[in-house]
Formats: structure tokens, C-alpha cells, sequence
């Protein structure tokens, strides 16, 4: 009975692990996005930084804008365009204050990452070919259940995204 | 003379490439810490995301929060304390509105990095027998030249740091 016991808290500890490795939202093995057909790409959450930024409003979040290896390359050496196999990775989380560092600090000013929002993931893929209708980029973006917006969402990005022509469709500059 | 003109270019275009590459703020081979000894650590830049955070008040930045493999693996697995050789470093920027994402969003939403502020990096060093006298942590500051923070103001780290005591000192929580 002692060794059962072990071994239930064994296999309950190792299930914690695997439960922490392969967090519900983020995962990188799900559903195609409806338009360009882009998955969440493994590994995303150990991209390089490209910057942060803060949008208030309706969005309210706090966000990371991360890139793969051609990506990063792309930016510090500021190629544009940016070239075929780029992916830009955007994660938000809700804006929320932080009592336990507003405490330290003695006076309301620390603002941290909160649960992730419904916009949890976005997603920019170049792909001169394949997506030459949108300037050659894939959009993508995800809940943090890993489902993928709608056509009719997705069909948004591209034209907002117009403005940023001059840089290649991309609104993000490297934060150094 | 038009054969200088080019060489004359591509010493220009050269230098241009090399002042991006080796930037005035963040070098890593500057100045030690007068307290702890810690220099900017080499490659920080490339490091893996914590979190980010945004301080209002006097501060007013955007900030990024960057581990080195040790400190992310341990922040992961809920490691606690912090393994020696861990190094938490954090980038702050300047907090200022973006006119060009806000005129797409048509409204003023969007807070963006600005230039690099006074405290602009700020490196913890987990090191539990060189830094045993404040909780096993070394720190360090450095402005936009790299030049470290004074001893007065270095002094003033961990016992800021003591009410995260029961998180191994560390305010910043993993943001997934």
C-alpha cells in the first residue's frame, strides 16, 4: 500500500510536470488558421525579443513581440523586406495592476502580465509566394485555447496593416 | 577620385553596419559594478522572455524581463531558490505614445519603447556564496553608456528586494 502510495504521488508529480510543460493555451500542435493556414509555430516562446508595448483601450493589454532566427536577423540588420520564412510572434496578456509590487514602491505604479485575453496570439508569416494577395504575409491568431480566429477576423489584419507599407507591412520597431 | 568616392562609401556603409552592431547603450564590456563586480553580461540581448511590466510614476518605462538558460529552466519548473548561475536581466525604455499605431487604431491607445532612460538595464546575479550578505543575489545598474550605478545607490537593491523573500527575492513571475 506504502509503494502504491509512492507511486500515485509519482505519477501525480510527474502529471503536474507534463500539465506545466504543455500549458492549455500556447500549444503548438493544434488547429490551422482558416485563411493562410498557419499553425502556432513550436517553439515560439523561446523566440528573441523584438519589443514590448502597452495598448490601452479596448485591447487593455500588456504585450511581447518576439521573432524567429530570420527574423531578428532581419531587424538588427534592418533588411527590408523582411525575407521568406520570417515569423513575428505577438503575445498579450490583460493589463492589471500589481498590488504586491505597488506595496514596495509604496504608491500605485506597477502594471504586469494578467490572464491571457481572448487576442492571446498573433502570428505574422512571410511567404512572398504564397501570400502575395496580403504583401506577402500570413496573419494568424489565436485564443489561448489554441482556437484560431474567423475568416471574417482574419480578414481584417491585412488592411490595417497597410499603413505600416513602408516597412513592410510590420508596425513593430526593434527595441534595443 | 571616383574609385575613392566608393572606397570612401563602403568605409561610411561599413562604419554605419558597425556602429548598429556594437550600439553606445548595452555593451558588454564595460565598467564592473562597484559593489558586486558584475559587468553587463555578453549576449543578454539574445536571453529568453520572462515577462514584461510597465512602471508609471517616477519611472514611467516599459520594461523587459530576460533570463539566461538557468534562470529560465528554473522559472519553468517553479525551481526555488534560484540556482547559482542564474541571471535575470532587465531592459527598460522610455514610455511614450506611438502616433503611428495610433492613427491606425484612430485613437491614442498605443505606448511604445522610447529612447534608453538613466536605469535603462538592470542585472540580478545568483551567486548564493559570493552574495550570501543579500540573500545570494549580486546587482547591478547601468545607464545607456554602460556606466554602472554608484555604490549609494546599489546599496538600496536588496532591501527592496526583501518583502519577495518567500520567491527567492525575485518580484518577476513567469508570464506564459
Amino acid at each position: 500500500m506504502k509503494r502504491l502510495t509512492f507511486l500515485l504521488g509519482a505519477v501525480v508529480a510527474l502529471a503536474g510536470v507534463v500539465a506545466y510543460m504543455a500549458p492549455a493555451f500556447g500549444q503548438a500542435d493544434g488547429e490551422a488558421d482558416p485563411i493562410f493556414g498557419i499553425k502556432i509555430p513550436p517553439g515560439y516562446r523561446d523566440w528573441r525579443l523584438i519589443s514590448v508595448a502597452h495598448e490601452a483601450g479596448n485591447l487593455n493589454d500588456l504585450r511581447a513581440i518576439l521573432g524567429n532566427d530570420i527574423a531578428i536577423k532581419a531587424y538588427r540588420e534592418g533588411t527590408l523586406p523582411f525575407p521568406d520564412g520570417t515569423i513575428i510572434a505577438r503575445i498579450a496578456w490583460s493589463y492589471v495592476p500589481s498590488e504586491e509590487n505597488n506595496k514596495v514602491f509604496g504608491r500605485a505604479q506597477s502594471f504586469v502580465p494578467g490572464s491571457p485575453p481572448d487576442w492571446y496570439l498573433q502570428f505574422m508569416v512571410k511567404d512572398s509566394k504564397k501570400y502575395a494577395a496580403t504583401g506577402g504575409w500570413g496573419f494568424a491568431q489565436f485564443n489561448k485555447d489554441g482556437k484560431p480566429a474567423d475568416e471574417a477576423m482574419l480578414k481584417t489584419c491585412f488592411p490595417c496593416h497597410v499603413p505600416a507599407k513602408d516597412r513592410d507591412y510590420v508596425f513593430t520597431r526593434y527595441a534595443p
